[in-house]
């Protein structure tokens, strides 16, 4: 099969599934490369949608919508990882180019698969076991105490599908509702790291500085790159970890490992094989943001530097929050991002164009600097105005424009 | 008149006349404050209209393509400067915010309204007088010397309707075909610099660094960041002059001022009031881009930081050339991409989408670092291989990927 090729300039056309902020930051850097974002979006008012030329309504589940997205497309990609493994596989046999491919999206896709994947290749992971009885999770707790955590081996994201019990009884429900589940001892964790790398099918690799995500509820909060008092030895590791799980498991485009820093070292938590909330400090931290990376990783273009343009860069999420409720009766919207850059002109804001509402990821602020602890203040005061409405007293203003 | 707003977000909208790059890359910036630029195009195969969501096409000559335009947008701004004044009037007179306004934006369409005004404000500026006659340019060149220098007062860009004249036998020709125009001395000059600056509704002004930019066959070809040797002194006087220009002119959005060194100082050539090429190094170079930076000043946005993000920044056009030929038979231009970021991945590209063609700008590279000399080697290398195919020996590489 011959790869479509834009009309005006004869290169390649990227497809991507999900029309989500992901996609809707992937188009944005695409720009820059001659691309125009090819996007399968399930409602016009995603985000991507917003933003992108190139727009199919459709659903990811339904090969014949994933069909028609590809048949326009030098290639497929993702801006998540729900689409079933066999659409994948018969988009490859149809002579579909799929970046990342089915069996290496896989791994993203079914924590079962990782953590088997993993425990193969001897990577550092917490202790697991597959449970599909109440024995078995007893069994499995007799090794690593409680509590013990549970999780659906699909379908999980931002907390979801993952459940910490303290005892056999509150096991019995979930397995009867979720069948087949993953054990994991609860690793005592000192803090969450994650190491971002993109892979080209040529085989290259680039990584970025091994970043701290800090989590609220289970969703990303908080990124801080590099990770703070993180030894040279272990950040290397870590990176050197997430190159070796990007070329054993053949990914194309971006790899995040999310992983977890104890006392002893790091053990991987999950994959995800795209662009990923833990590397939007990229955008304008780094000379070549995991956006665009990913465009190039799945072109097969080379890939770009990676040096950081900041000793310190923060970005914080702006979940939707007090702001978002119907009875909000502070500034709009429109007057919090005017704030906002009043008191903080070199915050960079990221809005996403989505409608607004409670624990929604609605946008995100990057801040640079060379102080974790003030360019941090500036970010987090900056994404809290924005969420709750909040005035950090570090930060107060006046109404005055 | 009620501002229409964003329905997801209620935020504004802002729509811009004309599809080119200008237009492209405000898109683009304009995506991460939560918009989405409408765009009015003369074609699907724009730059703009190939990435942007909400293009209508139209004619920016007929009032009725530019009321439709309007009717869905907060504000109008444009990509170039040849809206009819009087069209603009006409918005203005419906209840639509036209920004810049067309009071300030006839200092950018007509060079004989600007040369007075400058007059008025006591400006530094070329000696200059409005002629019709060949008599007029003699007894002008007999006060400035021969050579003269003759423009049309509209419509001229990238040195198109700029005639330099030895003899007043060369006027007959043009003031026939012209009528009136305007004749400047050539200014014996040492180089070209711009100066930028974005003005908002409510009066804050921010300004870039000082650049020089060169010009090759009167256009832009490359421009260094900050301006190499610029005095202090002298980088402050083009700033402030820039400031008080777009004050007085009452300018909302960008403004560029180009202008000439020369042993004396400093001379006003021309003004641009949207974002310019001068200011294409800002996207990656300082911490807001003139992109950004315009979209918040016709929203009446407070401005973002200008800070310079490296010490040097050089940015470098791509104009079309051996490789746009119809018997090109080298690198294919995706072929070239890949060599470029195989060999300059800190160079960063803005390919703009359209078809080739000699002399059409194509897009532009940046490169960033310490040291001009070595920055610029870089830029100029990529974008001559860009256009031209031609490998700089400095960069020689094997074809080999």
């Amino acid at each position: 099969m011959n790869a479509p090729l834009q009309p005006t300039t004869g290169l390649p056309v990227v497809a991507m599934v999900g029309g989500g902020q992901l996609s809707r930051m992937t188009h944005q850097a695409a720009i820059a490369l001659g691309q125009s974002l090819r996007v399968l979006a399930a409602d016009p008012t995603e985000s991507a949608a917003l933003v992108a030329a190139d727009v199919q309504l459709g659903d990811h589940r339904e090969l014949a919508d994933l069909r028609r997205l590809a048949e326009g497309a030098t290639v497929v990609t993702f801006d998540h990882e729900h689409v079933p493994t066999e659409h994948l596989r018969a988009l490859e046999a149809a002579g579909h180019r799929v970046a990342p491919g089915p069996a290496a999206l896989v791994h993203a896709q079914d924590k079962l698969v990782l953590r088997r994947a993993l425990a193969e290749a001897g990577e550092p992971q917490p202790a697991w076991a597959e449970v599909s009885t109440v024995h078995q999770v007893a069994t499995f707790a007799d090794e690593v105490g409680w509590p013990v955590v549970l999780k659906t081996p699909r379908g999980g994201y931002d907390g979801k599908g993952v459940f910490v019990i303290d005892g056999p009884d509150e096991a019995a429900d979930l397995l009867e509702q979720h069948g087949t589940l993953l054990a994991e001892e609860r690793v005592p964790m000192a803090r969450e790291l994650a190491a971002q790398v993109a892979r080209s099918p040529f085989g290259q690799v680039a990584v970025w500085p091994v970043v701290e995500t800090v989590q609220r509820d289970g969703v990303c909060n908080e990124v801080y790159a590099p990770a703070p008092g993180l030894s040279d030895e272990l950040a290397t590791a870590a990176q050197e970890l997430a190159v070796r799980i990007a070329d054993r498991l053949g990914v194309v485009g971006m790899l995040a490992v999310e992983l977890f820093q104890t006392a002893e070292g790091i053990v991987v938590n999950e994959l995800a094989m795209r662009p990923h909330n833990s590397g939007h400090w990229t955008i304008e931290g780094a000379r070549t943001s995991q956006f665009e990376q990913h465009v190039r990783a799945v072109l097969d273009y080379p890939l770009g530097s990676t040096a950081m343009t900041a000793p310190v860069v923060v970005m914080a999420n702006v979940l939707g929050g007090a702001t978002a409720d119907a009875d909000w009766a502070g500034p709009s919207l429109d007057e919090r991002v005017h704030h906002l850059m009043a008191h903080w002109p070199d915050v960079k804001l990221h809005w996403y164009g989505k409608g607004q509402r409670r624990g929604r990821k609605l946008g995100h602020v990057t801040a640079l600097g060379e102080d974790l602890a003030e360019v941090r203040a500036r970010a987090v005061a900056a994404a809290r105005y924005l969420a709750d409405g909040v005035v950090d007293p570090a930060f107060a203003f006046d109404e005055e424009h």
